[in-house]
């Protein structure tokens, strides 16, 4: 439980790297606490995640990518509940074996991401961890009064969207591991996996549309198949057209060379993409102001009488259901 | 990162464990983010602290009472910071071998610390660690607009006054080591050592009165001499008599025995006692207050023009310094 001498106290560690991240209410970080007030008539929304090395990302990730993860997906999940972001704490849990480059790395990316958000620092902690770091990130962000897009609030008929495109992150990790479809992708195609699965690409302009339309919503982070069961409550199910399931050049180009990247693509995560629910007579303006603001929409079903199942029209006539959960982080 | 089939998704924990102590904005934990909204006129206070298994307890310490200890420390800032409780996120990191039997303790001893507390469960996170076990607790409070009582405000003249008694943390984990002076205390002292080490004792009802007294406060939590230099800004010191500061029964017997146990009572850690400034004119008033509500709070010195250094004047007469940061949880 002693410091460590040769490198900064916590407090030294949060004046050079962090306090410079600092935004109105954090004080300069210079408090145990910090003050956040929503505008006038809104409610903050709150959302915590963690990302963990060897879990959610690879140890050796460039610092900086790792820090934009980690306030990525949880801006990610502000974005899909119709919130503007407001600022953010974060917890830091370091191995023994950080070094002040790694950290610097780290806080630089940090303060680019938060920046890009207009999402501020706000407060946190640093310790040790006493095994692999630990990013935990709770972010705040605002909405009009009971504004917040709810997730299981979907209602039968409702049409199912999806921002941006499915299943790049997960086959960005398994690029990792050299599989043989990847020899039959050109270098900017490999590269734009990699780039998906570490750097999450919040969502944030979809929010006013979110709020304006949705009837449910959630951030797609652990596999497309999974989240919409979780996004269907008690009774209901979705017909899902997977031929309809936005899909990247690269992801295209993969899945032709190994039909069976269905599975990684519908059931990996860190897609970091919106899916929500609308009544049907929204969906077009909705997709008319979506494709006005330069976001990437696409119907990919319906939502029916059901059993939380969703179920999968494939491009052949048969129909497949893929198990919710088959991705975990925990 | 594949799920672990024998033991519940982390869906399945949420729902079993956690939403029961869902608060109201929490939507019984079934979205991925909550509202909050702080009472009109009121700013909402944030503060996030983990407690990291081998470094902020013992490992094999009862799952209930390291809920308490992680709520309970973060109860401890928004109390120094004079805001009353909203709610708290849960960003639990769990090792490979964690246990149904554990889990189930730790929650029912966070239902019953939060209830105590009248601060719901919001929502939060569960993760793997990789490593030893992480319990990250982001805690929201709220205070009359720009009422939070700042930590380095204080003034030259201010009376230093704090809460409780001091060093009675650290000399219960000092006793987990069995050191020779332990057995000159009786059961009862080493049960209050023990118990003052695994639970805080979040002095809630405190805030109230912080608020309208003092000038300067925090939680002391990493050692009273190094939290006390934390306190001190530019230009400003302390001076403090050693023999004022409030010590239980246990501790005085302990320091009777080994004098040189000073040196972990004041600067050791896990007090949870709140340090604050007054203005000299507000002191009687002040501590008449606390003595009704029944907290003990003691005068202990005086801010001083300085160089952020308190300096202790010990009942010999001779004065002493303690290094700030002799103890950290980094």
């Amino acid at each position: 439980m002693a410091g460590q001498a040769p490198r900064a106290s916590e407090d030294g560690l949060i004046a050079r790297y962090f306090a410079p991240l600092a935004g109105p209410g954090a004080d300069g970080m210079r408090d145990d606490a910090a003050t956040l007030t929503p505008s006038p008539g809104c409610d903050l929304v709150l959302t915590a995640d963690a990302v963990v090395a060897g879990v959610h990302y690879f140890p050796d990730d460039p610092p900086a990518s790792i820090a934009r993860k980690a306030l990525g997906v949880n801006l990610s999940d502000l974005a899909a509940k119709g919130a503007a972001p407001r600022g953010f704490l974060l917890t830091l849990a370091l191995p023994d074996d950080w070094t002040e480059g790694w950290l610097s790395a780290f806080a630089e990316g940090l303060g680019v991401a938060a920046a890009a958000a207009a999402c501020p620092l706000l407060g946190g902690d640093t310790v040790r961890s006493g095994g692999p770091a630990l990013i935990g990130v709770t972010a705040f962000g605002e909405v009009p009064a009971g504004g917040m897009v709810r997730r299981t609030t979907a209602r039968v008929g409702d049409r199912l969207c999806v921002g941006g495109t499915i299943g790049d992150g997960a086959l960005g990790l398994l690029l990792r591991r050299d599989p043989p479809w990847a020899t039959t992708l050109d270098g900017g195609m490999r590269d734009h996996l990699a780039d998906r699965y570490l750097h999450p690409r919040p969502r944030l302009a979809l929010a006013l549309l979110l709020r304006r339309y949705a009837r449910a919503a959630m951030d797609v982070s652990d596999g497309f198949a999974g989240d919409l069961a979780k996004m269907l409550g008690e009774g209901r199910g979705a017909l899902v057209e997977a031929g309809s399931i936005p899909l990247s050049p690269a992801a295209a180009a993969a899945l032709a060379t190994e039909p069976e990247l269905i599975v990684p693509i519908l059931t990996g995560g860190d897609d970091y993409e919106v899916l929500c629910a609308l009544p049907p007579e929204a969906l077009d303006a909705f997709l008319a102001e979506c494709s006005g603001a330069g976001i990437p929409m696409t119907p990919v079903g319906t939502v029916v009488a059901g059993d939380r199942t969703p179920v999968f029209a494939m491009p052949d006539g048969t129909h497949r259901r893929f198990g919710a959960g088959a991705f975990s982080h925990f």
